[in-house]
């Protein structure tokens, strides 16, 4: 079945021989492999070109910076379906994947979308106006300001102060960093509350600042945390504790439907 | 339910309070944020211990190596699936890992433990003893010798000659890369095929010599190719091919079953 | 870590004694194995009631309705992920539901809520007027009208036909289809184009008319096409065409991007 | 690239044109809407055939005996995935069935398999001993003996019970029930424990004896969870507990690792 009108018919990401792998224009084996880190190889092939120093170092920032928060929900539920199912960790990994979503790490991405909408809104009216104008809109659709306010760092996230920071010593432009600012200085006043940016809104901010594309924002977390995935399935190998955080999950939760007549339940 | 004893209720890779994350021992904002590489950390993330600069270059040389090949099956399934479901980038970077199973990219966790159950057995015989046992029990098991042949590269594969350069000159000792090269040579004999080492069996080899944990091989070229299918599905939002893939599938496999009374096909 | 407010701690739908495994309030070995169906089964984990014939007949349908529409792309990304990764079937089962997404598979829920905001409005105004606001509600925020249109079935979708014909057989009420056949007859004059009810729209129609709850909507196509995907899986075990598949994807796409000098592709 | 021989190019299941959707060899509009029973349909993708009514009556057992035991594994993971990313059912319901793996419910299939090997065995000798020799092979190689015991149900599983009860009202032959009943008897003697017989054996007895494809054994849990997990999600949206499962999930495992100079842990 034919859908959609499927003018475009090719892909610039790599080819190959029998001999020669392309990546990028690039000669994988000769020009990639051994001299480049993965890091530089993933802005390569996002962009199509080898970051500067500046752009590496922040991207690695930011990768650091958001691949390990502890037994978070997507570790969890990666580290249960592992120990259902060991003969698949691809499967593990994607079960925690499927966990950054809007709510938990998808964040980084709406809140990209947000300050490169406020920063575009400030080539004709101040940065403030851009920024009460953006946020009032999302307020407007009853839609949350994504990248503020966090369930354990309720001051400052200390990731976000760093990253800035990082941002600052590799000599950046600062145009997103200062919407972001903007955004969290302006919420007490058009939200009521004082909500403190956190890395979802920290990542996106210094990652536009070095030209990283806004629609590849969603994969810096999955990136980040498929590496800790892997970690913690490894760790599952070896001291698994799959089954008693399900065992826990089960005893947080009571029955409140009804039972049939007779009916017992049992501790457990 | 309580499955399994449980009597293990621990993890050792990250905590945190209020106002410090701890992973692997380190202050993430004040020791990792902006003062090591993405995989610095995720070698940190492993093992408990940043990697020696020999293990940095050879751990960014396999993810480079194995993060990209075109389209193949697993990038094919993720650019369909976000091409349908949108919504989900991290739904189709899923489909995308799904993919990497024994068949595609498992191969090297395979290899892997193959690789290193040869180094075990050359402890007490010569390797080439080792390595003739080790594969004629897997020739008895009816199982395949994993890492050797590719569909495409009939000769030597670019990639492991690369790998192996990259390992020699970051002056790592090579054990299970003799024990590689060892397993390729007696393949003609042993198998009656001249099998040629392809980069699932390079990748344990140059990881293992650089002391890389063997229950985390197989999550290196997840890793690798969750950074190429993020490229993909970047590309997918501005040049959108999924619907090409599937059209051409489709058109590629025909109808062999029943059909009822007068029905005729139409041309698609 | 705690997230949110965690106010609610309990669900209604099991709960089990070492003797008797209690769902929606039922023994289910004595009162639901050998003497209800799975779609009865289905119809009571949702809602926690059996459900009535003429309901049962209509689930029925459009589970029936939905479940196999040949080599679609959720099929083809399960088949070449299960060509890949035979050890874990479900991986491949997984791959396929999650191309059931907004683009495919999700317009069911998404007309759904179309319908249901039609019938909603229609209390106090007619149903025209109701269906008219609700689709011009759509279009000013640009958003698609879904369950309309098929880049097959250009004419009548026989499934959506053939639905209404088995909700009007079972003595349902039809509300939510005459909103569906209202919003088809106003389409022409809101939209420009003639788009005709395809089976997305049919089924929250009929389904929605025998009370199933509009939150569940998503499910049934996904839960159709898990049997499809079983289907097609044994047959990839027996006939396989996963490889077939992607590589006449790979033919079908083109590289458009730089190559090294000296570079030259080989027909493949 | 091309991967494998792909001599094979053709699937049978369905085909269409722009007004009919066949589906193995039926019309799904004149034959099969309406008319079948999902289970009905089920067996029909899987086979080409319609089932019998004792085929029928069996198949929908297994689906209701196994679609749901509460907050197991694979359910929490399914509810904190969807707690996290809400825009995507389809994901949730993925990470759910990733945990229908080899532990947990890929035990009918193994079972399944056993049971099918003891069948065979015993055309040439009595069943005792095809049993104990399968049973022998399974030790000998330190595999588990898939389909006995339980966490919960340590004498009878009631679910086994009744699902032998239906087999034997349906009047199947019982060339595999008796297989699981002899494995069952030899099990004190060959493994030294007196493990009861679970519903994952109970499951690809009474399915094999109805003329099932063993191939497809493994989509039977897969499909009948799938029911349960859309049903989980539909109460997720009403009354969240996804975060209360990872709450409860993280405070059950503990910090085992080193932390840094000065830092102290808070309640939390």
């Amino acid at each position: 079945m034919k859908i959609g009108r499927q003018a475009h018919r090719a892909s610039a990401i790599s080819t190959s021989s029998a001999d020669v792998i392309v990546v990028r224009g690039k000669d994988l084996c000769k020009e990639l492999i051994g001299q480049v880190s993965f890091t530089d190889h993933f802005w390569l092939l996002l962009t199509g070109n080898l970051p500067t120093p500046a752009q590496r170092l922040v991207l690695d920032a930011t990768l650091v910076a958001i691949a390990e928060h502890g037994l978070v929900p997507s570790v969890q539920a990666a580290r249960m379906t592992y120990a259902a199912a060991p003969e698949a960790l691809q499967g593990a990994v994607a079960a925690g994947i499927l966990g950054c979503g809007s709510v938990i790490l998808g964040a980084s991405a709406d809140a990209g979308v947000l300050l490169a909408d406020v920063v575009t809104r400030s080539a004709t009216v101040p940065l403030r106006d851009a920024a009460a104008a953006a946020v009032g809109e999302l307020r407007a659709a009853k839609r949350p300001i994504p990248g503020y306010g966090h369930p354990l760092h309720k001051g400052e996230d200390p990731r976000a102060t760093r990253l800035f920071e990082v941002a600052t010593q590799a000599g950046l432009g600062d145009q997103h960093r200062a919407a972001a600012r903007m955004v969290q200085e302006l919420l007490p006043e058009l939200t009521g509350k004082a909500l403190v940016m956190n890395v979802s809104a920290a990542i996106p901010a210094v990652l536009l600042d070095a030209g990283f594309p806004v629609g590849a924002l969603k994969g810096v977390p999955i990136l980040a945390r498929t590496a800790s995935l892997v970690a913690h399935l490894l760790e599952e190998q070896l001291k698994p504790v799959g089954f008693v955080l399900s065992h826990a999950g089960s005893q947080a939760v009571g029955y409140d439907g009804v039972v049939p007549p007779g009916f017992t339940a049992e501790k457990s």
